[in-house]
C-alpha cells in the first residue's frame, strides 16, 4: 500500500499535469517551435513540487478537506515559472548544462534563440494564467502581487547585502553567478537559498492560501493565516534546498539523476560547504520544525502539508 | 514655436521617464550588475512611444483634457515589456546586435548572462508594476489580460498561419527569426508585423483606455470604446512598422541612428520587399486613415492621438 504522502504526492503531480497541458499551447500550434520547446521543458519529468504546495496550502486554508475549485491552474503558473527560471539558467551563457532530469536541456534540443523565447514565454503564459484564476479580482491582484515580487530582482535583508527588497528569484540567480569562485560564507549562501528558490516556494504556499481565502470570501483572519503561511514557507523552502545541498554533496550521480558534486566542484555556495554535513541536517530537521510550529494553530487541516514537508527533508534523491 | 504634436511627445517622455525612474530599482541596489543593466537599457534615449500612445488613449476616454492619475506607471510597465524585448532580441543567438540607438547592447555592456536575467525581471517588474496600478482590482486584470496575450506566443489569424489565437510580441519574434532567408509573403509580413510590434502597440492604446475607464468608474460603452481603440491601435501600428521598413530602405544608417538596409542584406520580411515602396506608402497612408475613421465618435477629444499617429506615419527617422 502506498503511504498517505506518496498518494499526495501522485494525485498532485496528475492535477497538476492536467492543468498544465490544457494550458500550454498544443505542440501543433504555430509557431511550432517554440510550443514545442515549452512542452518539451514543461513536461520533462518535474516532480510539481511547487504546485503540489500551492495546492496543499489552498486545501488547509479552505478547512473542507477539498482542494478549492480551479486551484491547479494556481499550481500551473508556478510551474511556469519555475521552468522558465531553469531553462535559462540552463543556457550556455549561465549554468551551460546540457541535461536535466536525464534530458536534453531546451536549447540542446531546440537551439538557444527558441529556448530564450520558450523562457520568456512561459514567464507570459503564467501571468496570463493568473490573469484568469477563478477568483474574485481582489484575490487575483493580491497573488500577483506576491509572485510577481517573488520572482522579481530582491536579495532579502542580510548580512551586508542589505536592501530593505524581500528575496527574488532573479536576484538570487545574479548573487548565485557572480559569486561563483568566492569563498561562500553563511550570509551569502543564505541570502542566494532564500531568494533563488526559497522566495518561489514561499509564495507557492502564500498564493495557494490566497487562493482558498478568495475562492471561499473569507477576511476575517486573512492576514494572519497568510503570515503563518509565509513562516512556514519561508523556513521548509530553506530546509528542502539544504537537504539539496546535502544530497549533492553525499550522493552519486546515478541515485540523483544529475551531475553529483558539481557544487563542490565549481566551488559554488551551499549549505554544507560553510556549515558541514552534519550541522547542514540538523539545521534542516530544526527549520522544518519552526515551519511546524507556525502551521499548529491549524490542526489537523495542517497534516498534509506538513508530512510534505517531513517527506521532502527525508527524501534520499 | 514648437508644434503641438511635438509638445505633446516632449511631456509624455518626461512623465514616461519619471515613473521609470521610480519604478526601476535604483543602480545602488544589490544586486548592483542587474539593476544597472536594466536601466542601461531602459534609459538608452528611447522616444517612450507606447507609454506615449497609452496615456493619450487614456486622456481621450476619460474625456476631461487631462491624464488619468497615475496612468503613467501603466506607460512604464508597458515600456519596461518592449525593452526586454528588444534585449533578448539583441543576444547573440537572435539578431546578434552590438549597438542600439547608437549606445552598446545590453550583453555588451554587461555581458550575456546579466542581459538574459535583465530581460526576465523588467517583464517580471512589468506584471508586478501592472498589480500595483492605482485602479479597481477588476481594471488591473483587465489590463493584466489583454497586455499578457499580446506579449505572449500567437501568431494571428492570417492566410496558412491561422491559429485562432490573437497576435503576440513573441509569436512574431519566433515567426521573424525562423522565415529569415525565406522569400517574403505578403500574409507572412503582414504576420509578423501584427504580432512582433502591432501586438504591444494595440494593447498600449487598449490598455490606456481600460485604465481611464476603470479610474472614472465608467462600464456604459466600454466594450464599444475598447473595439474602437483596438481597432485605431491595428491599423496606426501597422501603418508605424510600414513606415519603418520603408525608412529602413530609403534612409542612410546616419538618419536613422541604426545600420540601415540590414533588413534588405539579410532578406528580412518588410513590407516594402513584398508591396515595393510606394504601395507601401500609400498603405500606410489608408491604414492611418482607417484608424482616424475608428476614432471619429471620440469628437475632438481624439486629437490628440491622431496628431500622434499622423507624427508617426510622416515622420523621416
Amino acid at each position: 500500500m502506498e503511504s498517505p504522502v506518496r498518494t499526495l504526492l501522485s494525485s498532485g503531480v496528475t492535477l497538476a499535469d492536467a492543468a498544465l497541458e490544457r494550458l500550454l499551447p498544443s505542440p501543433d500550434t504555430l509557431p511550432h517551435s517554440i510550443h514545442r520547446a515549452m512542452r518539451h521543458s514543461i513536461f520533462a519529468g518535474g516532480k510539481r513540487l511547487r504546485p503540489i504546495l500551492s495546492m496543499e496550502a489552498g486545501r488547509m486554508v479552505a478547512n473542507t478537506g477539498n482542494l478549492p475549485e480551479g486551484i491547479a491552474d494556481l499550481g500551473a503558473a508556478i510551474e511556469m515559472l519555475h521552468t522558465y527560471s531553469l531553462i535559462h539558467d540552463d543556457l550556455p551563457a549561465l549554468d551551460n548544462d546540457d541535461l536535466r532530469r536525464g534530458k536534453p536541456t531546451c536549447h540542446v534540443a531546440f537551439g538557444e534563440a527558441i529556448a530564450i523565447l520558450a523562457g520568456d514565454a512561459l514567464q507570459t503564459l503564467a501571468f496570463q494564467t493568473i490573469a484568469r484564476l477563478d477568483v474574485p479580482a481582489e484575490t487575483v491582484v493580491q497573488i500577483l502581487q506576491d509572485i510577481s515580487t517573488a520572482v522579481n530582482t530582491g536579495v532579502g535583508r542580510l548580512g551586508d547585502l542589505d536592501t530593505g527588497i524581500p528575496p527574488g528569484m532573479i536576484g538570487g540567480q545574479v548573487v548565485d553567478i557572480e559569486s561563483e569562485g568566492a569563498l561562500p560564507t553563511a550570509e551569502l549562501v543564505e541570502t542566494i537559498h532564500r531568494a533563488k528558490t526559497g522566495a518561489l516556494i514561499t509564495t507557492s504556499i502564500v498564493s495557494g492560501g490566497l487562493y482558498a481565502l478568495g475562492a471561499t470570501s473569507r477576511n476575517a483572519g486573512s492576514s494572519e493565516i497568510i503570515s503563518r503561511l509565509r513562516i512556514f514557507g519561508e523556513k521548509a523552502g530553506l530546509a528542502f534546498q539544504i537537504v539539496d545541498d546535502v544530497l549533492d554533496m553525499t550522493q552519486s550521480s546515478e541515485e540523483l539523476g544529475k551531475t553529483a558534486g558539481k557544487d563542490t566542484a565549481t566551488v559554488k555556495a551551499t549549505w554544507p560547504a560553510v556549515f558541514g554535513i552534519e550541522q547542514s541536517r540538523r539545521d534542516a530537521a530544526q527549520l522544518i520544525a519552526d515551519a511546524f510550529a507556525a502551521v499548529e494553530p491549524f490542526g489537523s487541516a495542517a497534516s498534509s502539508l506538513k508530512a510534505l514537508a517531513q517527506y521532502l527533508v527525508d527524501r534520499t534523491h
